[in-house]
């Protein structure tokens, strides 16, 4: 198996993606936020690059059973359903239904990405699932949402743990190799992630409790795939 | 001591160096060549971030005692004197001269941030030297120039070191601590840089003997820094 890892999602080129398994990660928060509403019985996730094609899409699609989710410097956007904090997501709230989301990174990361072979969404909290989901590719590609098109400790961390779940006989870049040995020095936790850029940002903002999830490593089974321009429940 | 690692050129902000020391690491090896030659007497070396700029500079800077320098694609530009190898650049070729370089990535990113406070360039040969030469700065940027934009294991690598090298109670940016995980487990060697992304081309360009020179800690004491666009021995 070949992976390679992309610290920012500017580094991606689209030929590289094109015939391979690509793995997006915005571990604070959207992809945590994804895996967390997936699990507690969302149909399906819409992400968008802009929040005005959430409003439009979630208009097309009916606002019946449809719930707008996102954030904008990392608050829920005014006149939206939800925000992006995993603990808005839970079953009560999501079951069944259809979620269109904009975030300032995760949602842009997953649209730029959408014409890949394979599209999942990986976090902290479903790190086993997606090295078993993806164990079988040939080619992986693991790009980083990171923060406005910069790096982020956290989702170079996860691709460090996803790396080193995926075992030996790899054949890695330099990101890969890199993230490896980042993930070989350090475990995640609420703990650590706290004193990441992205855990302090979101700290400042009053959301730090949202971390106590992004950093619950293997809290569920699902992983969330592009179908259709919509995630869905891998095999399911 | 503020320390940010950047891990690629474009995530550096022009706010962020206006009032910081900043650090240009390309290892694989425009920085390690400038290095080589300050150490070896040059008296100058104009970074420039084009071919036709390096032409026209050198022109007018009276070609009698000013050599151009660079590569495209790892190998010298045809017209110029020198390429990009750090063995070229001897003290019997160099001493006394002004070269004007320019290379698809190192010196691309010092001209970015030639505004900065202070720009000085690092290699793993004068790791130690650098470190010193900024030690009481509050306000430290490493920039890792890295292959067209996107991440480079070697540049990272170096940034790591220095980063240790400058020791404890220092603010750290998301890319800095990275960095410093990852130079906790990796030990820079000629071996080592042989199988990043960046040895690996040159190697394919039949160049591979450069990573002697470009993995030899701290062979040298000297520090280019920028004064008036040229790169000088600092402290010189």
């Amino acid at each position: 198996m070949r992976v390679q890892v992309f610290l920012t999602p500017g580094e991606v080129e689209p030929a590289v993606v094109q015939e391979a398994t690509v793995v997006v990660a915005d571990v604070v928060r959207a992809t945590t936020t994804m895996v967390e509403a997936l699990a507690y019985g969302a149909r399906a996730i819409y992400p968008t690059s802009s929040t005005e094609e959430a409003v439009k899409l979630a208009a097309s699609l009916g606002r019946e059973d449809t719930l707008l989710c996102g954030e904008r410097k990392g608050l829920k956007v005014e006149g939206f359903d939800l925000g992006n904090s995993p603990s808005e997501f839970s079953r009560d709230v999501v079951e069944g239904k259809r979620l269109v989301m904009s975030t300032t990174n995760g949602t842009v990361a997953l649209v730029a990405v959408q014409e890949a072979a394979r599209v999942v969404a990986g976090a902290f909290t479903n790190l086993q699932a997606v090295a078993h989901a993806v164990a079988d590719d040939e080619d992986v590609v693991v790009v980083c949402a990171g923060r406005e098109g910069r790096f982020a400790l956290d989702d170079a961390l996860f691709a460090g743990h996803l790396v080193r779940r995926l075992g030996t006989g790899l054949t890695l870049n330099d990101g890969a190799r890199a993230v490896r040995e980042l993930a070989g020095a350090v475990t995640p936790s609420p703990d650590f992630l706290s004193g990441t850029e992205a855990g302090l940002a979101l700290a400042g903002v009053g959301l730090g409790g949202d971390l106590e999830i992004c950093g619950d490593v293997d809290r569920h089974g699902v992983v969330p795939e592009l179908r259709d321009q919509a995630l869905v429940v891998a095999g399911g």
